[in-house]
């Protein structure tokens, strides 16, 4: 259920993103409970000057290879759980496409069951929704 | 209130994006308890690889014309409002632009009243800081 | 903490997109307890028709240079501190770029601190999980 946007500079090539979507959609099934054909992102390319960052705050050296994640979630996770994923992501990353973990910077947000359609005009995860239509 | 971020694969006319944007206003209009001149919406045309989705889970076959709406709503709505307005949702869209409803994914979000600043520097539904200005 | 996604009409100059980025920054350290190095923006610039804003719902009239703020925050803050950030940001932007108040719109959501890893894996707010890597 979650939706991540993944926004990084402008100037990869298509196999590094592709390597990003990939890296994050696993760590998301391996240790977020994420299904594994649960999976929506979109990516933000920015152009020199759009993405601002301090290149040190909590972290870092942040370089211009910076990838902030924000993660739509469709339910709670445990706090355990979260820093769970934080560690799995910045690995798989650095498996492919090759990110350096203080590169890698993750937001999360919480919903509820019923904020989600995914397709067809039925509220998803509502069991008397589903069964309606 | 709400604000709702339209992502979608660049391509379509200005024609097609303005039926996407009239349909889902008035989606919110008559079923999301939204005033008819309360409109802000953010279009995100995205390039080949920049809008990832799986083509079947929870519903689909969705197609490259895949339309994504998150929404960041005001108040909370209960399940019978979000369900309805999903329905209403994939309804006005598959009139105009003619959008097929297994190509409609909804999110949306919850803040409070006083998150929103519409403009003048004043937290606009707090009525106390709207009689101070 | 906060991340903010800042979106505008495209064809402003670097140096304008850089004074809407220093005057938020500094309104949300002088007025939204943020700490001078926590900075992360986002610039979305649009193209005619992206982006879609009625003219006069409670407030305006908004212009072309009508810019939108949607900002993620780490914890909540009052109401008092949020109608205090929106009067800040409203003037700092008056004085650089020189953006009419009428024309800021600001939208706040909430996290909470385990939803946040600045860099390498860890969850930044957590200090077991700080002290455990």
């Amino acid at each position: 259920m979650p939706l991540t946007r993944i926004s990084l500079a402008r100037g990869k090539s298509p196999d590094y993103l592709r390597a990003l979507s990939d890296s994050l959609h696993r760590s998301l099934v391996e240790a977020f409970e994420v299904p594994p054909d649960d999976r929506f992102q979109i990516i933000h390319q920015h152009e020199p000057g759009e993405l601002v960052f301090d290149r040190h705050y909590l972290g870092g050296p942040r370089s211009g290879d910076f990838v902030l994640f924000q993660i739509t979630a469709g339910r709670p996770r445990s706090t355990g759980t979260k820093a769970g994923f934080y560690r799995r992501l910045v690995d798989r990353l650095a498996e492919a496409p090759g990110l350096r973990p203080e590169d890698v910077m993750v937001v999360i947000s919480t919903t509820q069951l019923d904020d989600w359609s995914f397709a067809g005009g039925v509220a998803s995860m509502v069991r008397d929704d589903r069964s309606a239509r």
